[in-house]
């Protein structure tokens, strides 16, 4: 199979780079590189050294028989995009490329604007290449969890059935997105739902929860040369690779708010599960396909108390800290997010829990000199 | 009232203005002129000479007792708006600086994403203005009816009471655009709904049919010298405005498809009426409020049938003529808007039928020589 990954340089790009290469597809990759520039904005730098992707590219090239190609570019640069599909006429593309962070959506006016641009923009020149260039690829796009906020009812998988004033019909999924990140993923959502309908593409679109890990075979493999960016900062950090961190810092875990707030997540090694799942069991054309993408959901307070269990059992003194919420959204909500389609199609969930977290505690551990506890408390308010 | 007209120069944007300084309001208005630009790429005009936007505010001014302030600027220039509402400190802000036609945004990538570019972008800017400098203003947002599409169920007012597996919420109605343009309006929805749900604005969204007519009261004091800009091509032209000057030059009515597709419409001075209706008896802090602006809907054959009717009535012989549709819609469908919030504050809808669009035949009578055939028939396709 030849799968396009774009956003290949990040936290989850690369690893599912190199699941795809060793599972034997043709793999290429593409980043522009914009992620870590917005990282040097805020100072924030991961928690792992990593290489540059030139020497991980060549690392894995040397050491395996079927070598990833790479490239540097820019979906906002629809000639770039356009040609690279007409060259590699790809079957899959997943597409990472986006800007991933609701608090640095959230911080200014500039970075809003830039957030909207640079994913919906780059979306839009992504599907006018494929309708020209590789209009069977199936796109599996990354989306979240977030767009559908916190309704009082079931969350379904993007589309909802409706029935109202005796009548039916088959909708969009209303959304109640979070920030202006989480809007930029909810407007491209309806621009591919249009493409699909109107070009007759195909897409799977996934809204993940938020993932966590840092370990995938393939990274295994060679952590040292193959690791992926791992974040615990306010503005990049997912909430539980940042709860590990703080604990290992022996810094209270920043539970925000009451903690009441529940949230999907997920091991990154489900998410490489789930996107190859999706992958090798495409949609028809013309369909806009809608999975969840998470394994299970917690409350921020239970996801505290597992890692500070975890910790416990590690020997380390960890405490969660309610601090004021930088974000608003609700604090106390119904919650009930489907995600049986993934399920359906054979994914074995990782389960989160004291044991299974362990093995990134003592990693982070290993580390525990590079954390910057200047990282941790939120400064980024959505009052801006 | 201090009242900001973004869009000063349009179709609608103008007669709102005048409208707005005859009732004694203080009117300032904005235009940007990228409209005329776009008109140019496409060759086309509008069937009546109007004067340059200074001419007609010079002209306004000078014989009427209050002046209008006009300001030529973009958006997308969120220097130039931020500015101008400090200086202002507008209480309401009609918003009509959108790139406006479907097909224009359906015709090219580059129009595609210049539509949602040029309107999101445009449209978060001027969020985060009235957000610093005046979080009390009403901003009065035009969207449009075709941003629901076709469902299957009764198109209630922007919301939807949804009862999902024994649970309830009221949710932003689910939507179903029908181009890239369509699309930009939903995300300007989303986006406006977020900003009123985390920053307290105020607004209006209205979802407007399709608008007809050349007169106002305004208008007619001094019709040569304020009348508004009038298309009739297959870009910009609205379809009841097209069949009219179809009729009048002696050339089938271009029905698309089977012409069994409904659409809402409304007269100009209704669009007008409107526009005061929600301005003059605003929302509540933080709220999103969401009316349908039309008047009634019909299908475009019986759109077609009336201006058959009133054009035989003026001795002319007019008739309707099948084309293949350029868009990709449902030419079969239910549809049952829903109207009633503008109509319980007061909203009095001028009919459309054989009687009152004379008046509008007879003026492109008046301009017959102008008419060029060429606009008429649809080049710009769905299928890019």
């Amino acid at each position: 199979m030849k799968i396009l990954i774009l956003g290949g340089n990040g936290y989850l790009g690369w690893p599912t780079s190199l699941f795809f290469s060793k599972q034997g597809h043709e793999v290429s990759i593409v980043d522009n590189f914009v992620k870590k520039k917005m990282e040097l904005e805020f100072g924030f730098k991961p928690l792992i050294p990593t290489k540059t992707l030139h020497k991980r590219v060549d690392c894995w090239n040397k050491n395996q028989n079927n070598p990833i190609n790479f490239y540097v570019g820019d979906l906002l640069n629809h000639r770039f995009i356009k040609d690279l599909l007409a060259d590699i006429r790809p079957e899959v593309i997943v597409h990472y490329a986006e800007q991933p962070s609701a608090p640095y959506s959230m911080s200014n006016r500039e970075r809003a604007i830039f957030t909207q641009q640079n994913n919906v923009m780059g979306n839009l020149n992504l599907l006018f290449a494929i309708k020209k260039n590789c209009p069977d690829a199936h796109l599996v796009k990354l989306g979240t969890l977030g767009e559908y906020g916190t309704p009082n009812i079931d969350i379904e998988e993007g589309w909802l059935n409706v029935e109202h004033n005796g009548r039916k019909d088959r909708m969009l999924y209303p959304k109640k997105p979070g920030s202006f990140y989480h809007l930029s993923k909810v407007h491209d959502s309806a621009n591919i739902e249009f493409a699909c309908r109107i070009w007759d593409l195909k897409c799977t679109d996934l809204n993940q929860g938020v993932v966590y890990g840092n370990f995938t075979p393939e990274i295994d493999l060679d952590f040292e040369n193959l690791c992926t960016s791992f974040h615990y900062d306010e503005v990049f950090g997912t909430i539980i690779n940042r709860f590990c961190t703080q604990s290992v810092a022996n810094y209270p875990l920043t539970v925000y708010g009451t903690g009441n707030q529940k949230r999907g997540y997920i091991n990154i090694i489900d998410t490489i599960n789930c996107i190859n799942l999706a992958s090798t069991n495409p949609p028809k054309k013309g369909e806009f396909r809608v999975f969840n993408q998470f394994t299970d959901f917690k409350s921020l307070n239970e996801m505290a108390e597992v890692i500070i269990k975890s910790s416990k059992n590690l020997g380390i003194k960890a405490k969660a800290k309610k601090i004021q919420n930088p974000r608003k959204e609700m604090e106390e909500h119904y919650y009930n997010p489907k995600n049986t389609s993934l399920i359906s199609l054979g994914l074995k969930p990782i389960k989160f829990n004291e044991n299974t977290i362990e093995k990134d505690i003592k990693l982070i551990t290993k580390y525990k000199k590079n954390i910057d506890q200047e990282y941790f408390m939120p400064t980024v308010k959505w009052e801006i």
